[in-house]
């Protein structure tokens, strides 16, 4: 373990000036701050806590409202608070964005503001601290995104191949066996994962499946414009959607054309937002508990932080079922288009 | 929630013999004592604990030696306990037995020996508890065997899709292109996992993967006999197995016919059993580290106590490198056969 003293010499200034780095003193420069967290986080160094000092988590936000109660973030953040302050933990949310992870790599950050572990709601593909994650030690949880490799990173999220499973299940249960799948673009990891696990729900259901049943795209006109009419085309009697707004723009798109949901279509959606309950009409999905994920991305977090190394916790999903699936029509669907 | 009362209503007896038969007194009856628990289950009724008595958890196992440290369920039970104990938890070994499962249901066991929570290691699909997983209420964790739709289960296991990942990439990074996977067969919860994380593994690394480059079967000899030669034969530089013991049968086979490993052919297994160190090569394979399993299981179970409702604790996994592999061989092998 390095000591403020190795960090010194390796700098050649005071120990006096590395403890003040570390700090956040304001007569130490901000090259000099820059310097001494490079060279305590390349060393090993790791800062005693003081015995007053509640540990610290970040949780970190981007692109993910969670101010207000209808926001996704929300309820996942409440659940993570629920289990972590009354464990001793002090939560400290921090709006993330790609000037902050240039600015910055993430071990660096960590130790800075001397968070002990985080948690990561809403990254994209675009950011730059993805690649910091496959080398980071400080324990990380992220919502729906997997690292390969490194024990320090956790990935929590809904089960999505049971979530599947339940809706091919249901709708076989309701005579449909030809099933559509409809996805927003594969290179977000849980779209990926909900689209293989699509494929393995119709096998286990033994109910046949080509590769044309699944269909997605980035952008959600082409979904709507040419995925769906593709799907009905194929006489698909049932339309699974990657995620409830996605579901829900097809019920819009649907009334717009004169296709009857239930009775000509059913649809079925995934997350079980809350305009799943106030659309036309109610869709039926499949829920993954936000405060529920919120205590999971505590569990696993506390479960890094006592040396056991999650790879994965994964929540269990269940089907909330409404108004927009029946049985499956018999015969062709006729579409003015 | 129930209380004796109720039970004793439903019955038509006094509530002195529902409390008798429930704290296994011997003056009642074993038919009166298995009534009175099956209506307790029915009911919903949860026996509060006496103030002095430590919360009991049952770990089941089955099939599977644990008394001495080679054995595969030593290390996992050692690290249960490692958690367990300490957190105020009396831990119980019971051997699981057909019998014993067509004896009793699984929750009116539970309830009947008072126990909180259960774990289960080497469950096989004969056993006539899978079904009650469907519905039990005690929260119970399963080694390597999935259950869709009950919170109260969860499955905690390595993660299989990494780990084929870590060995493909590894093999990819030795030149190997055509690479075969071996397997036990596909009935088995984690066979079948590892089977579909292989071609997973193989896409992501885009390296060609027909459907014959993955072959299984419930005989050893089969394997052997039949799948190797015909992988030999395709052209594989590299044999991946479902697990050691099946990867070491190659080992010896591969001696037998004058096949050198790894010159002509590379080797890899899953699960780091002891017998990897000893057998000739040295195996290299993917590591599960029991122990940590063994906690991970007890993470799992103390989320589902405190109500959170994990379906997948699934732990990382880690290539260990020994002898078994190396660079591709280049050109054509010749098999005397």
């Amino acid at each position: 373990m390095a000591t403020l003293e190795d960090i010194a010499r390796v700098l050649g200034v005071t120990k006096g000036t590395v403890s003040k780095a570390l700090n956040g003193a304001v007569d130490v420069s901000e090259a000099m701050r820059r310097s001494v967290v490079e060279t305590a986080v390349e060393l090993g160094y790791s800062r005693p806590r003081r015995g007053d000092e509640a540990p610290r988590i970040a949780v970190f936000i981007t692109n993910m409202a969670y101010a207000r109660p209808e926001d996704f973030g929300y309820d996942i953040l409440v659940g993570f608070r629920k289990l972590a302050e009354p464990a001793g933990y002090q939560v400290q949310v921090i709006p993330l964005s790609i000037e902050l992870e240039e600015d910055i790599p993430y071990e660096q950050y960590m130790m800075r503001h001397h968070y002990l572990g985080a948690l990561f709601l809403g990254l994209s593909l675009r950011d730059p601290w993805l690649r910091d994650f496959e080398t980071c030690t400080s324990p990380t949880v992220l919502y729906d995104n997997h690292v390969t490799g490194n024990p320090r990173v956790t990935y929590v999220g809904a089960d999505n191949g049971e979530g599947l499973r339940l809706a091919v299940q249901y709708l076989k249960g309701l005579n449909h066996r030809n099933i559509g799948y409809l996805s927003s673009a594969l290179g977000a990891y849980v779209y990926r994962q909900r689209y293989d696990a699509f494929f393995q729900a119709m096998r286990d259901n033994h109910l046949p499946c080509g590769r044309k049943q699944a269909r997605n795209s980035f952008h959600q006109h082409i979904c709507l414009d040419e995925h769906l009419p593709a799907l009905l085309k194929q006489g698909c009697t049932a339309i699974l959607c990657s995620h409830d707004t996605l579901a829900c723009a097809v019920l819009e798109r649907c009334r717009e054309q004169g296709i009857r949901v239930p009775e000509d279509v059913s649809v079925l959606g995934f997350d079980d937002l809350p305009l799943c309950e106030t659309c036309r009409p109610p869709l039926t999905t499949i829920r993954q508990d936000r405060t529920e994920l919120g205590k999971s991305a505590y569990c696993a977090l506390a479960s890094q932080i006592e040396g056991v190394a999650p790879s994965t916790f994964l929540l269990h999903t269940e089907l909330i079922p409404r108004a927009s699936c029946a049985n499956a029509r018999e015969g062709e669907l006729t579409i003015d288009n």
